[in-house]
């Protein structure tokens, strides 16, 4: 995949041409941790240029058997279909050992990946959750210049990569299964907090009855929480939905139309996509810094002799790494 | 709670003592941030002395619903009543915005919190996920040196949480609910690779024949994963059970020890403790060097002005931060 310049710049035409397999090559590129991948995947995103402000970034988040395919695979095709061109990324940082899941990323969503108006990304294999959050940003860029105007970042789980997700999104989704008060105390605040919209899911059948209750418990648990300064009035909100008979996604989708115009007419989507920017630029910061330190010599000898006492159990790991400060710093 | 070096002496003896009064407070010390408190926790700790290695230091997953608070409730009364001195501790990165799930920890593990041969730590309320896993691991310390066999190191979710507690743990248990092939295929391989144990509780009444047919599944699917090298044979293995009824404690508990014995034994357990202490300072460091950089006037005078650049979205987030490595270099 080694390029001249020329070769790059027609990669980035073809990109923002809106063409598939060029931008499924751009994506690849940007995934690569390669040096000479890295500055092509640089030189790319500068020909592409900076974000557009329009498009909807959307977060959405669910742990398993909440049926968080289906959601995105039938909500993704009902958007296709009113004429939206809908971008799929997906953030796993459990796969940082090993990558993607069991059964794979390719029996999910297939409709979805055959639509024309679609792209469904699986998640990249391999990398550190600072890698990971750098990858995704930059995939972001490239699905919009191709001319995606909702892009879709979903990830599994309720720890860190719910936050990195948020880190890089206007609106945060959560889906939840119908449950009780068991459920309720297991979410933790900090999910509930970067949650703009609850969506109770499979509200449907023998279960409709036990998502409202679900979905009212929520609610109730989203007033306890202080909603965002010159945010839409009545965010965040709970609702409930079924992916499978399709109650309830119109009304989820116009409750994500409204926050998203809300706060870019307010120019709160301005402000959170800077300091995004910014939180970003700290992180590429820290890896940096880590490399450079490992790249000195002298260095990187006291590291390995501290390293050695740490490992035998003669040294604590936190008085080590005063060591090596204090030998920056002389 | 600034205190002079006889007052952490005397704190000292009483956690070695003990004392849960003195182990409450001692823990409470490593987790304040404020330098006073982190002197006085360093000088705490090497009083206390390095950790013993014949202690059990079990890390447990399971996300919301799966019924963890009452495996471990369960589990820990059986060894509290069989003579273990059993500690709780939890982790909850997502808990570093606000802190605490909604209803709280104190209505959890009831009975296990008076047994006076246990002692249940809520997770602490604040900070980074660097500075959660730090006084985790220090408070491991401190339950240990009080003379704990068996420490049981919680946490939520299928994200870097469990990684993270993987990294100060002997062994790894992911609890599950029983549950069809979605769960399978949502489980992500990383996280089957930490687990040493996969345990598929509510296998009681109507549930009993789900959670045979799920545990299957899960035994299926590790059989794809290659064991580690030199662990005991049959291992990673799933099994059910039931924290309601206590069908299949007794079989997850011997699993447990037989593991540990074999690696112990066999080296394998401080070989893997070594390089847990030294990915620790590793990322004590990182922290470490990240504050120096803040805290000098010229870097961060350049800080503020890249910063500002990027949140106008005239600049971006790695390309700015490659501009603070080369004003370091140079």
């Amino acid at each position: 995949m080694s390029q001249p310049d020329t070769a790059i710049e027609t990669l980035a035409q073809r990109v923002v041409a809106g063409e598939r397999r060029a931008l499924a090559q751009a994506i690849t590129l940007v995934e690569s941790t390669r040096p000479d991948h890295r500055l092509q995947a640089r030189a790319l995103l500068e020909r592409i240029g900076p974000a557009g402000s329009v498009v909807r970034r959307i977060g959405l988040s669910g742990t398993p058997g909440v049926g968080k395919s289906t959601f995105i695979e039938t909500m993704g095709m009902r958007l296709v279909d009113a004429g939206h061109r809908v971008a799929v990324l997906a953030v796993d940082p459990s796969s940082t050992r090993t990558g993607g899941s069991i059964l794979g990323d390719k029996t999910r969503m297939e409709r979805l990946s055959r639509a024309p108006g679609a792209f469904v990304r699986p998640s990249p294999s391999l990398g550190t959750l600072g890698g990971v959050a750098r990858r995704t940003r930059e995939a972001i860029r490239l699905v919009e210049a191709a001319g995606y105007d909702t892009v879709l970042v979903e990830t599994v789980g309720v720890g860190q990569s719910e936050t990195m997700v948020a880190e890089m999104t206007d609106i945060f989704v959560l889906l939840l299964a119908p449950g009780g008060g068991d459920e309720l105390q297991g979410v933790k605040r900090g999910i509930m907090e970067i949650a703009d919209l609850i969506v109770v899911n499979k509200a449907d059948g023998d279960m409709a009855a036990q998502a409202e209750a679900t979905r009212s418990e929520y609610a109730s648990a989203l007033h306890l929480l202080r909603s965002r300064q010159g945010d839409a009035p009545g965010f965040p909100k709970a609702l409930s939905a079924s992916a499978v008979t399709g109650t309830g996604l119109d009304t989820v989708w116009a409750a994500v139309l409204e926050l998203h115009r809300h706060r870019l007419e307010g120019g709160l989507l301005d402000q959170t996509r800077a300091r995004q920017a910014v939180q970003a630029m700290r992180k590429a910061l820290e890896r940096a810094v880590m490399d450079l330190i490992r790249r000195d010599s002298g260095l990187r000898a006291l590291l390995d002799d501290l390293e050695e006492q740490v490992s035998r159990g003669t040294l604590d790991p936190e008085e080590a790494a005063e060591r090596v400060i204090a030998d920056l710093r002389s």
